[in-house]
Order: structure tokens, then C-alpha cells, then sequence
């Protein structure tokens, strides 16, 4: 039996409509434009308008665009998960509502959670389901819609976030291409820095967790940047080192999108240049599971066949990591 | 390279002390014993009391027995997935915790949301992860703090759910033993049949969804039951069929324990007699994804290598599937 690789062989996406700019934020809190630049890079996001609406309605679009650019029937997926800290319901699964809109009737479907480095947990989970050889067709779903767990009144947290989702379909192949090598780790001690308290069965809400504002995306900012910058940009110099990578050798580095200096510090270790970093953090700010996959797929046309890229992330728990991708087609599926 | 199976090498679990019975649960609200034990077949279940324990207590306690049991040090696993419907937190992640507090220091941890099949879906999830031959040592741990979210001013539900949470160890193996089939499925038309409304994106928590206790597990009792029945015993079926097995071949069968009359109706399609069938609804009530590795947890002794078990699930979603599994070693470890 050949070891079988899983491979990208599409790409979807869906921003909302609705921007929301610095200039917007500055009315609501005591910032300005200025000041949300110099420390984070982020000059809009999207929202997601619209009672009832949540992470699934963007989960939808993605899998449909993707389903067509695949020319894939939706029937013939055979596994779909999401990559979510803000699923629509603790249950029914945000997967669920996906694949029934979607017509994804015979996948079986599950949603994940990592925090912001969700996408490459999915990803590498959605890989082991190829590898595995008993699936063929897997779709990762990632996204965010962040502004549910905002904190509008809180002027340090509140100009980061937006809302996207993406989503690639997962094929085997036993040629070299694909997903290579994955680093992925966790270190508890990042819990309490960055954090939603309460609505889970540690703390379930109340009139007092409403009260307390408890039910928003908390950061330690300071601590969470260090530990950020460190883990992230090692893993991604782990993987690229442990692969014979060097900066020539990478076409592409994919970084979360939670912070510009994060995003230039993991460039810099891994001494690229920078335009070969996929940076849109200024149009969407950190759509948490979105960014990675949203980011290829803004870039999708602008990728070869054969192209390394070396995708990294880092998020709650503390959790984080680096997958080394090795991209499989040309340019834009239509 | 040969096919590579993976296998259950150990089971631990946790059930909180605490116990509430139906004289109790009559005391709430207006229900009987009697009652109670004829629609469910619970007598009694168990309830994890202490202000700010979630999820992650149990799975804490679970999976230290079960390193403890297997003899493997914390640092050697290599992934820990916890599949729960209540973690303690939207992020970080319950798995984080989890492995924080055990010493996984070396884990990649992430959590798997499917409803009450979440066993399901974080066994072949984890099992895919051995069978991609990258991974040795797979933790997957399965449980709910039901209680965080049960209406105890609801007579028809709160009767049903307990606390509890398992975990197994997962080991690569190329003899035939372990995961050998899976089918799991989902219809998302089973949406709003079984749902917890709020505290998700879509309808975030508020002094409004607090008034209209939207934070509970909803269902439509009826529409579940007659759903449950016949795609958890049709996929049982299906699952035995097509892997050969005969009533007499089949050693245990292992149902999620939501209620007794779709054990036994999932018992009489396959055949078996009522003595091979795991029950312990009657002590713990529903706990979700936990039922299902802490039946195989109780009943560890009496397990013997080469035991066909078909495992059997029904949740939100709705998602619902069953696994054949072959058993791999003699009685309770130590």
C-alpha cells in the first residue's frame, strides 16, 4: 500500500458585506485609526448583520463555492467538520447546519475546536481522515463570527475581530503534495490570558455572567503577544528546518492573522521576504479559525503546483503550530 | 506497509459522587418514580456539584486512571481529543485543560462536538490519526456535565441527564483487532428537534435568553424518540450486516444510554439476547457522549480479546451511527 497524502484541491470563502471601520470603532470607544494601526495593523472587518445569524451562515457559502469550484456533488462528501470557537448552538453541531444546507447528505459531520489555531487542527484531522485510506472526498470548514463574542465597550479587545469563513475540500493522492509535516502543541498554562469565562458548564450563563460582560473574548494583551510571537514563529522554523526548507525554498508563508507584528516577527524567523507572506489582516482583522483559509484563498490565483508553504497559528489554550503544505494546482479553480 | 488497525489498549472513567433520585427529581417538579422508570429507565443519576467545575473535573480524573491503568506517561501522548457537548469554556478548549492538569505536556489537544454520538466521532477521529501511522498514542475522552444545562423546572427533561466522563487509550496495531467499521451519519433535519437555542453565534447570551431558560437542552420527545430508534437500530443493523456478524457473533452490544425502550428496540433488531447488552442507565441517566466509554468502562472485566462489540449512538444533529469493534485484551487492567 502507497502512503497516501492529503491534498488541497479547492478553496472557499465568504466575508460578510458590511465593513466596519477604525473610524466606526473611535465612536464607540477612545481610540482612533492611529492607534489601532500602529499596534495591531487592522484598519476594517466585516460583520455579520442579521438576527439568528451565526457562523453556519457563512459556513454555507464557503461550501457551496467550494462544492462548485470543485465541480464536487454534494452528495459524494463524505466527511465535513468545522473549525469553530462560535458555533451557531452548543448543539446542533455548526457541521450539521452546514451539510444539510449544502445538501452534504451522506457526510458524516462534526465540529472542532482549538481556539484560533483551528483551521490547522482541522486540517490535519480532516488529513488523517484521508490518509486513513477509507475516505476520498473531506471538507475542513474554519471560520469565526467573532463579532458575537465582542465586547464593544472594551477598547482594547474590540478593534481586533471580524467575521469570515473559508473551507477546502481534502482529496487523496499518492503522489508528493499535500500536507508533508504538522507541528501541533498545547501549553495549559495559557488558560486564564486568554479566554471566554463563562457559557460553558464551568460557568453557565446568568444574569450575573450577562452582568459581568463574561460571555466576550478576554485577553491578558501583553502575555498573550510574547508567547505568540515565541511559539509561533518556532514552530514555524521547526517545521521548515526539519523539512530542509530554507527561506528560498518557501513560496509562501501563511500566518494567522491576529496581529502584524506577530505576522512580521514569524516572517523574520523564518527569514522570508515579506512579500511573500500573506498579509490581510487590514481588510478582516482576526476572524480567529477564518484567517488561514481565507487567506488562500484571497492568494489561490497566485499559487503554483509545487509551491511549499508553511501555514502557522496560534491561539487559545495556548494552543498552536505549523503544517508544511505543498500546493497541488495552478491558479484559480473557476 | 501493512493496514494499520487501531485499538482500545484501556478504559478509564469518572462518575461524581453526588446522587440524585427520582424522590429527589419529585421534589422539584411534578413527576413520580414511577413515572420516571417506565418512559426512561432511570432510577437515579449522578450530578457534579462545586461552583466553577465543568466538564474537564471528570475528564481530569478519567483520563489520570487511565494513563495510571495502561502504565503510559503523560508525556508520551501524542493527542488528546475530548468529544463534549458542555465544555467548560468556548475556548480555551476542555481537551487543554485536560491536558494541562494530567502532564500531556507533549499532546496536540483539541475538542469534537457531535452531539450525544460524540464518542462516536472522537473514536474514528481518533482512530483515523493511528491509522494515518503517525500517532502511538491517542487519547480520546468522551463526557458531559449534563447538569450545566438541564431545566430543572422542566418535568421532561430534567429527569434524563447525569454527569459523566470516559476515556480510552488508542494504540496502533496490524492485527485485526480495534475499530474495523464505522458508519456515522447526519440530518440536519433533526435541527430543531433536540437543540440548545442560545449561547451560541447565532443567538448570544442575554438577560433575554437567560429569562426564557435558552440555555438548557431542548427537545421535542416525541419526534427524537421515533428518530433515535429507528436510525440508531438501523445503523447497528446495517454495521453488523455488512461485516457478517450473526447474533451469536456478537458479544456485546454498547448503546448510547439516552433512553431504555431505544436499547431494547436497538437489542431486538440485531437479535442479541438482553444479557449482551451494556445498560446502566438506571445509575447515571444520559451523559451524553459519556455513556458509551463509561459502559465500556464498568464492564472492562468481563471483556475478552477477540469479543465482537457493536457500538451505537443517536444525538443532536441529528447525527447517529454505530461501530464494530473487536476487543483486544483479557479483563480489567490493573
Amino acid at each position: 500500500m502507497d502512503k497516501i497524502n492529503a491534498v488541497i484541491t479547492g478553496v472557499g470563502g465568504y466575508v460578510p458585506d458590511d465593513v466596519l471601520t477604525n473610524e466606526d470603532i473611535s465612536k464607540m470607544v477612545d481610540t482612533t485609526d492611529e492607534w489601532i494601526m500602529t499596534r495591531v495593523g487592522i484598519k476594517e472587518r466585516r460583520i455579520l448583520k442579521g438576527e439568528g445569524l451565526g457562523t453556519s451562515f457563512m459556513g454555507i457559502r464557503a461550501v457551496n463555492q467550494l462544492l462548485e469550484k470543485t465541480g464536487t456533488k454534494p452528495e459524494e462528501v463524505e466527511v465535513l467538520l468545522t473549525a469553530t470557537s462560535t458555533p451557531d448552538h452548543h448543539f446542533p453541531t455548526t457541521s450539521s447546519i452546514i451539510a444539510y444546507h449544502t445538501g452534504c447528505v451522506n457526510a458524516m459531520t462534526f465540529d472542532v475546536q482549538a481556539g484560533c489555531s483551528g483551521f490547522l487542527y482541522g486540517l490535519e484531522t480532516g488529513t488523517n481522515y484521508i490518509r486513513s485510506g477509507r475516505y476520498k472526498k473531506v471538507i475542513v470548514v474554519a471560520g469565526d463570527k467573532m463579532t458575537a463574542i465582542t465586547d464593544y465597550t472594551d477598547r482594547t479587545t474590540c478593534p481586533l475581530f471580524g467575521d469570515a469563513c473559508g473551507a477546502v475540500m481534502l482529496e487523496p493522492t499518492i503522489e508528493n503534495y499535500g500536507v508533508l509535516d504538522t507541528l501541533l502543541r498545547t501549553n495549559g498554562e495559557g488558560y486564564s490570558h486568554l479566554i471566554m469565562k463563562s457559557g460553558g458548564s464551568a460557568y453557565p450563563p446568568s444574569y450575573e455572567t450577562v452582568k459581568n460582560r463574561e460571555h466576550f473574548v478576554w485577553q491578558d494583551g501583553r502575555y498573550v503577544f510574547k508567547y505568540a510571537v515565541s511559539y509561533m514563529a518556532d514552530a514555524a522554523a521547526e517545521v521548515a528546518e526539519r523539512n530542509g526548507l530554507k527561506d528560498e525554498d518557501i513560496a509562501w508563508v501563511v500566518p494567522h492573522q491576529a496581529n502584524l507584528r506577530i505576522i512580521d516577527a514569524t516572517a523574520r524567523r523564518l527569514g522570508v521576504d515579506p512579500s511573500k507572506v500573506m498579509i490581510n489582516i487590514q481588510k478582516y482583522g482576526n476572524t480567529s479559525a477564518g484567517t488561514i483559509p481565507i487567506c488562500l484563498w484571497e492568494w489561490e490565483d497566485k499559487l503554483k503546483k509545487g509551491d511549499n508553504l508553511i501555514l502557522a497559528a496560534f491561539g487559545a489554550g495556548f494552543t498552536w503550530g505549523a503544517i508544511y503544505l505543498k500546493w497541488s494546482y495552478d491558479g484559480k479553480k473557476a
